[in-house]
């Protein structure tokens, strides 16, 4: 009888295990046939000079997993309930093309696998002064240690802590932190039953697309704006319809101009046009909140940085105004703390917040509760506003040592736009350069910049505009990198003539 | 002139805050109208009796946010360009129904608004013995300390750790770990960069329905199954097929004999169908993975607490049998460890990983990374393969103690399934109470347990059948419990004869 076993002295495999591949791979490959009698246990490990208890393991486990029977009196043999066709010696080849897929996607599927992750590959030279992280927090400023404390001190796990939430709108006190926050310094009005804990802005978009968006649905969204909202609702089949942006903000003229086209909701940041930096004037508030009332539209209102207001007060939210279920309002703690916290919030309109809280429970049923409990912690000791307050002087150190600097070393040769707010400007420079140019010799002088045109959804994308995030670089560095800038300009002007 | 401004010494709010609010309140109700002039700086300060300083502020805040307007030698105005017919005095009244939206919500929306969440809301009585959890782990037996210790270890935030993650498949040294243990312990085929971190099985589901499923596909699914799992599918408007079970798993031949049904996706739990605990014969594996080849079909094998196997070692997976890119593989550590860590992963295709990762990446970025990194040092380090150890010795000793106290105190009034596997048992009890009646009956005598009608997609729904989840259970507790509802059942008979 052929039933060859080899057993690997030097394997990290328990023998037993050896024993039970070697004898499943055989069934599996067809080398052992259904009905086949194998050796009996005492043969089996006398032949390989194993003990028998060994080889008993091996069979019970294949015995228990249907690949071998037995028949009192006759010993143990192959099962005979294998299907034949299936234990062959070759496998079919596998194609791992994901054209080749055995089923049709959904359309988002389909629309995923057409799509481009935005996650930036430039390279970096070690010591570049890195001004393409718009919205990066000065990471060396976060009260870590605090933090720490405030983890360890939840980390005292208890039968409740560790098991399944059983809120879908988030932890409790929480939700009364960040509602107590949003309407005493965003002047948000809402309600902690209103507030729905997300896993930071990109879920709070993404649960909005799920609910509200049908393919084919119109949105209409400031142009330039923010990629990754676009990509959220392109990939559900949304038609984005790039609403032009000025000096006050998204020209909401545009869609008062034309009352026929159906909108079902606008995507808007009032408190801080990204990425122009802007700020939509209240004419502008009123007339989007009027318009949307009339028509029957819903507003997004993304008010990912407005805490950082630098020439006066922050802005009060567009939602604050709103006098009917017609703003869906959306925040996160990646800007004021960290990203990798993940850790975001949504006020739907009352008529919305229990859709919201289904979507998100059969989504991930809650963001992690360590987290939760020690972000309460830290708003309701008032750490976060604290934060905050040193945060905005520090970004506005930051921000006029730009604004120096850009003077300084361009100075008509640059249009600072959006310097009021935020962690990051936009600045047009007047240059021939093409804008990849522009970005492939800035990095070569040790300098990475990002250039507004992948933010433009309308054909015109304009060239030389660029983001520059400051919130995490130093003054000094700052100054060093836009001197770099500038000196690259002139080096090409020079070139030119 | 009418400029009434009220200010409370005792608010909390500041001088300032007060009088923004109160002129923006004006403003915005129609009592001041536009081109209406408003008092100096000077002169409200000294009819309120505060500083001209505190005015000054708030008086910048209204111009620079666009509610007032200076025109240079005649004073300050309220500003003309705010539209006229928002300036009224009545708000609309606000209709927070959700059946009263603006807009259309998508269909996924409506499916969710006319969904019922399975949040347990059934009552408990403090001292009560609860079966009615099933799937639940001994948290007292949880190492909380050292996981408190692997935590604060990666509480040292850097630069690094506090941005946001640059790998939409989850955090590298996290996916080695998983790779390696899914291959080792379930004879997962896989490499890391087929890993995908989601935030437990939950969001595994959510993201798969969301790829696969255009309204109107058909879905396999075992009858009775995973009520979680039916409710995210048919939110995505996927039609459910019932595929009855018996003591072998899922009925593979009910998809067998009707070739022309075009099923995408089968949904199966083949180490430990739940709620009936049974195991897929090897037979019915190699049949379903022949058939899913031949038709084009994709099978999710949801390998939910695999680990605890009792008798035997543990089912190899499903996934590991495919010979061609047909299993969709997922698990979770809401079983092993505990659930509000919200860690799961997907083992897809290798032609569908990039599609999983893109999803991933535009629902919520990355799970939080603090969480990744204590778990991947609890899993390199032995510990999570410790842990299984330990529970399983525990987990068994509860399974006897509920399996002997079932038979002594109930004898062939129950039959005991699925008591080989996992962390619960289904019982079917010969009674004629209602399942309803038994179930508030056992609740007044501190018993919770839970019927398994809802799990059954199929009309014919078997009344008797109960789920009775025991790995978080003392084993006094277990015998106490199962001797009340021993109590319960007999009273009950005594009562009817």
């Amino acid at each position: 009888m052929d039933f060859l076993i080899t057993i690997d002295d030097t394997s990290k495999s328990s023998l037993h295990c050896q024993i039970y591949n070697e004898i499943r791979q055989a069934i599996l490959s067809g080398r052992l046939r259904p009905d086949q009698k194998i050796p009996s246990t005492r043969m089996l490990a006398n032949s390989l000079g194993v003990a028998r208890a060994t080889v008993v393991i091996s069979y019970e486990q294949l015995l228990s997993e249907g690949y071998l029977k037995t028949i009192p009196g006759a010993g143990t043999f192959v099962s005979d309930q294998l299907p034949e066709q299936l234990l062959q010696s070759t496998a079919t080849p596998i194609s791992n093309s994901p054209k080749y897929l055995p089923v049709q996607l959904s359309t988002y599927g389909q629309a995923l696998m057409g799509s481009e992750l935005c996650v930036s590959t430039k390279p970096k030279l070690p010591s570049s002064i890195d001004f393409s992280c718009y919205g990066k927090p000065a990471f060396d400023q976060f009260p870590s240690k605090l933090w720490r404390q405030l983890l360890s001190r939840y980390c005292q796990f208890n039968q409740e802590t560790l098991d399944y939430p059983n809120n879908p709108l988030g932890y409790k006190p929480l939700r009364e932190a960040i509602a107590s926050y949003l309407t005493q310094a965003r002047a948000v009005k809402c309600e902690t039953d209103q507030v729905v804990i997300v896993s930071g802005s990109q879920q709070a978009f993404s649960l909005t697309s799920q609910i509200l968006i049908e393919p084919g649905d119109s949105i209409a969204i400031e142009d330039p704006g923010y990629l990754d909202a676009q990509q959220i609702f392109q990939t559900r089949g949304a038609k984005l319809l790039p609403i032009p942006t000025d000096t006050s903000g998204m020209k909401v003229e545009h869609l008062i101009r034309n009352p026929n086209m159906k909108v079902k909701l606008v995507c808007v940041t009032p408190s801080h046009q990204f990425p122009t930096g802007t700020v939509l004037s209240l004419p502008k508030r009123l007339a989007l909140l009027s318009w949307a009332e009339k028509v029957g539209s819903l507003l997004l209102e993304d008010d990912y940085d407005s805490e950082f207001r630098y020439t006066d007060r922050p802005i009060p939210a567009l939602q604050g105004l709103a006098r009917n279920n017609s703003v869906i309002y959306m925040g996160t703690f990646s800007k004021v703390l960290f990203p990798s916290l993940r850790i975001g919030y949504i006020v739907p309109p009352k008529n919305l917040v229990d859709l919201f809280a289904k979507a998100k429970w059969l989504t991930d049923r809650q963001s992690p509760l360590l987290e939760q409990q020690a972000l309460t912690e830290f708003i309701q000791a008032g750490h976060l506003e604290r934060h905050i307050r040193k945060m905005r002087l520090l970004y506005d150190q930051r921000r006029q040592a730009l604004v120096q600097a850009l003077k300084q070393y361009l100075g008509d040769r640059a249009v600072i736009m959006g310097e009021n707010a935020g962690m990051h400007v936009m600045v047009r420079l007047k240059t021939q350069m093409s804008d990849g140019l522009f970005i492939d010799q800035a990095i070569k002088s040790g300098v990475n910049l990002t250039s507004t045109q992948p933010f433009y959804l309308s054909t015109e994308r304009p060239s030389g505009e660029f983001i520059l995030g400051y919130s995490h670089l130093a003054t000094e560095e700052i100054d060093k990198g836009i001197h770099r800038l500038a000196q690259l300009l002139e080096s090409w002007g020079a070139l030119l003539h």
